[in-house]
């Protein structure tokens, strides 16, 4: 084991900041994450870079904003040569393994044009966004040509489980009164209890793997960042008993929303409400199916972290491993009368963060709360920093957070960023929206959240006085709200015309390239006085100091 | 030899639009350039993507905005796996061949990363833009340790022209009147005729190399692009006879600038009137020696294109290839108090553009001019439509123009772009501006040149009532003016926040995304019915058509 401590870096999927205990939620008990709290620090303002998996986990990946990787939504791959936090660990000499989702899908054309093989160990690593795959599982198995047989499947299978699909028949179908299989796909199921065990459903499997490779990697002489990465509370919505039925209708928290907002002149948000699975969350009857079963989950994910955490201790891990636990979006469950993600109110796109860093130098932080702006392109460098990588601020685009869980000043940011390609979506079908042009940014200073959305008129919220997010400024006439729409309009220009993509550019470069007169290529000297008075040299000391030009012509 | 046209693709270096006879110069005859002009179409408002070599020449040979390719500056890497001209044409089995310069630094940190070997075949066209490279010279070998022995040296000294540094002491020297050997470094050396004779000289050497290809390239079966890149009129100013003294104080026009401009409140504007490159250009004497060099330099090169098309009349090769003949970018020659290059007045930004098809089809547009706004990403689709290359919009952001050289409709353009990264000039010292914010942004739509300088105030000039942009109007509080200002603001915000880094989503692959649906990934529904009516199947075929699912306990 080396000085260097290690990181596990634990993200749930779809897990909105408010349904955990140390976030306030009233009635979901999480005494694991609420203690790794207590012993770290818990950021109550994070932000993912979009509010949808596939791009807000290729921003944490890279720690790069979406506008940088290019991979704006689910499926679209994440380019060859862009890199990754698993590169940057590797320079370093430390391991970035992967244990569950990443969403990734890999970009072929590009190996391609390379001559990479896919197959080959950096072919593998650059379809996994850099990391070494532990495990992979991208949590969704449909009983299609598109179905990927997994080593959960595998792991099922050798336990008994047989089927043409273990995971969809098992891990992702409820049992009902009558002994029936019933589809989690549907949301009338999401009650039932899964037709799997809680010790061999997805959430348990991915925990031992994760500890398996711990075990692992206790022989190794690398410091490792291992990314525990869950595949739940995402839908499909189904937990094993007893979480199943462990939370009931008084468990449920009342949906933010108001009936004003359903009168929202705005073509896009008018356009979001009436898209189908926005319609089926706003039914009450949706809700109370689902958010237990969500609930259900979590408290699933909270004990399984209990029982890592715990092993950890056992095997002495703890002492040299900083925590991370956070998720890549939240879920709307009717709020704003919407359903899933894809959007920036903050059920959407604000995430729990928490870590907790064992060493002494953490220990006046501990317990504490962070109110500051954070994005999630902020962990890579904070990792990076963690195992000894020098910043590299020409690729990497968030800021290391060191600084605050060490109770240091040098942390600043004035406002968050998150990205949305809908041109996918039934919206830009409604409105009739170019693939082009189906693009949003959010842009939010910790009060006022501003929301360009290309070809309609921007939508504005005042966090402030309108926590809730009811009130829709983007047309108001006041005077100070047309002001931070210009003020918010500037500095998304500035933002957007950063040099995202000029990656190759170390600090280092830029400035050296001011020393072209040094290596001799000198643009408007006039004469030799010109020249030595710039660069305190004779101007013949430029001149070849060979034999004198002459040619010999022996042709 | 195929069907399919080849592709000479000239390119000059640093020749402003308008220092060609078909260009209107009063004193500059290049016939040779003009007899392209009369059998192709002459495109009198072509912008290139940055006012420099390198960025300029990145972007022409991916057909992407500087934004996107990443390369900001000359000398800095174009990252790996950006894709281009060459991978395209590639993948439609035609070769894209080098002759000259690239300006292309390789991006080692990249190919480490990816496991390529920068010696391999694909490691040494990852390191020239894509491109196979016949013949390298990016014409500047200074003696000094950055100094590249080049296949030029070689030819110099199996030439008998012996010496270290055989490009420093005769391609790039002058000699005066007492036999003695003068840097052309220096400008002061302009007029003085280089100590190599014409036929010996790079521009001819170039020529000969290109001549070489195509000759081996009959032979071939493949459809080709050859990219003749020439180093001139770039700097250092030396010609050799008769070019030297074929031009003198008589054939100098008046420089564009006005007293007015010297008085300007705009600190960029004034730091780089004060940046020395730009002092030492605004001074006569500097003018009357470099001009006429400068002249000789663009007088040659026409006469080795006379030498070149008469070569390939005489090979058969005229008939089945289409000509493009352009440049990097302008040379500001004291223009606006300004020197060299990197700013955007039409000196800097504009450049000519000439294209002959020699195909029947094109027969309705020879001799013509198209005023059509074009930027120089243009080129890299025109040509891959030649080759037969299918449109990749998500890649690919420049439009193909053959619908022009075709007379058909179809080309549009709103406006053009133009970017710039001062990050390693004095300028930025001077203003204390960050490597990070030292950027401008150009948006023109064929009236309004709207420039945007990160940190200061915008600058405006109307080429309608000031087509020598002497007037600018980035602080007037006239209405139109404060009006145009936004709308450009507006423009340049739509076009920032596009998907410049999107370039693995091909519009089938967004299409596809939709398709979550049919391959069983279900979203939002409620029951059975919910999905029967969204999919008009039974949900029930969705499910495993194996044994029902049972635990059958082995363990």
């Amino acid at each position: 084991m080396t000085d260097t401590p290690n990181v596990l870096w634990i993200m749930a999927d779809q897990l909105r900041f408010d349904y955990l205990s140390c976030y306030g939620h009233p009635h979901l008990n999480t005494p694991h994450i609420d203690a790794l709290a207590a012993r770290g620090v818990r950021f109550t303002n994070t932000y993912v870079q979009s509010p949808v998996c596939g791009p807000s986990r290729m921003s944490a990946y890279t720690g790069r904003y979406v506008r940088s990787h290019g991979s704006t939504w689910n499926g679209i791959p994440l380019r060859v040569g862009e890199p990754t936090l698993g590169d940057h660990l590797r320079d370093v000499g430390a391991r970035a393994v992967l244990v569950g989702k990443t969403h990734m899908i890999a970009d072929l054309d590009g190996m391609a044009w390379l001559g990479i093989d896919p197959k080959s160990e950096i072919g593998v690593r650059v379809s996994e966004c850099g990391f070494e795959a532990f495990e992979r599982d991208d949590g969704l198995h449909p009983d299609s040509v598109a179905q990927k047989w997994s080593a959960y499947d595998d792991y099922l299978v050798s336990l008994g489980y047989v089927s043409d699909n273990p995971w969809e028949d098992f891990a992702n179908s409820g049992v009902d009164p009558d002994g029936k299989l019933m589809s989690a796909w549907l949301l009338k199921n999401s009650r039932l209890p899964a037709n799997v065990p809680e010790e061999h459903s997805e959430t348990a499997y991915l925990t031992n793997r994760a500890m398996a490779f711990m075990e692992e990697a206790i022989s190794d002489d690398k410091p490792w960042l291992c990314h525990l990465s869950y595949i739940k509370p995402h839908w499909p919505y189904i937990v094993p008993a007893p979480y199943h039925d462990m939370y009931g209708p008084e468990h449920i928290v009342d949906p933010i929303r108001s009936l004003a907002e359903k009168e929202t002149d705005h073509p896009l948000l008018r356009a979001y409400q009436q898209a189908r699975v926005c319609r089926t969350f706003s039914q009450d009857h949706v809700r109370e199916h689902v958010i237990p079963a969500y609930m259900g989950l979590i408290k699933q994910l909270d004990d399984n972290l209990g029982r890592l955490f715990a092993w950890m201790d056992a095997k002495g891990l703890t002492e040299n491993t900083i925590i991370a636990f956070t998720s890549d979006h939240g879920d709307y469950m009717g709020d704003h009368w919407m359903g899933d993600k894809d959007f920036y109110h903050d059920s959407a796109v604000k995430v729990p963060l928490v870590i907790a860093d064992p060493r002494p130098v953490a220990n006046v932080t501990r317990g504490t709360t962070s109110d500051a702006l954070i994005e999630m392109i902020d962990l890579a460098p904070t990792f990076m920093g963690v195992m000894g990588c020098a910043p590299k601020p020409h690729i990497v685009e968030g800021r290391d957070l060191m600084s605050i869980l060490h109770g240091k000043d040098g942390f600043s940011r004035r406002f968050v960023i998150s990205e949305h390609d809908y041109s996918s979506f039934e919206m830009a079908r409604a409105l009739n929206v170019s693939q082009e042009n189906a693009r949003t940014v959010m842009i939010f200073d910790g009060r006022w959240k501003y929301i360009r959305c290309e070809g309609f008129r921007p939508i504005l919220f005042d966090l402030e006085s309108d926590p809730h997010e009811f009130i829709d400024l983007g047309a108001s006439d006041i005077a100070v709200h047309v002001q931070v729409r210009k003020d918010m309009e500037q500095a998304l220009l500035s933002w957007a015309t950063q040099h995202h993509s000029r990656i190759t550019a170390t600090p280092e470069i830029l400035a050296c390239q001011d020393n072209a007169t040094e290596v001799g290529i000198l643009i408007g000297f006039w004469d030799e006085d010109d020249y030595e008075t710039v660069a305190g040299k004779p101007f013949s000391s430029l001149l070849p100091v060979g034999a004198p030009a002459s040619r010999k012509n022996s042709s």
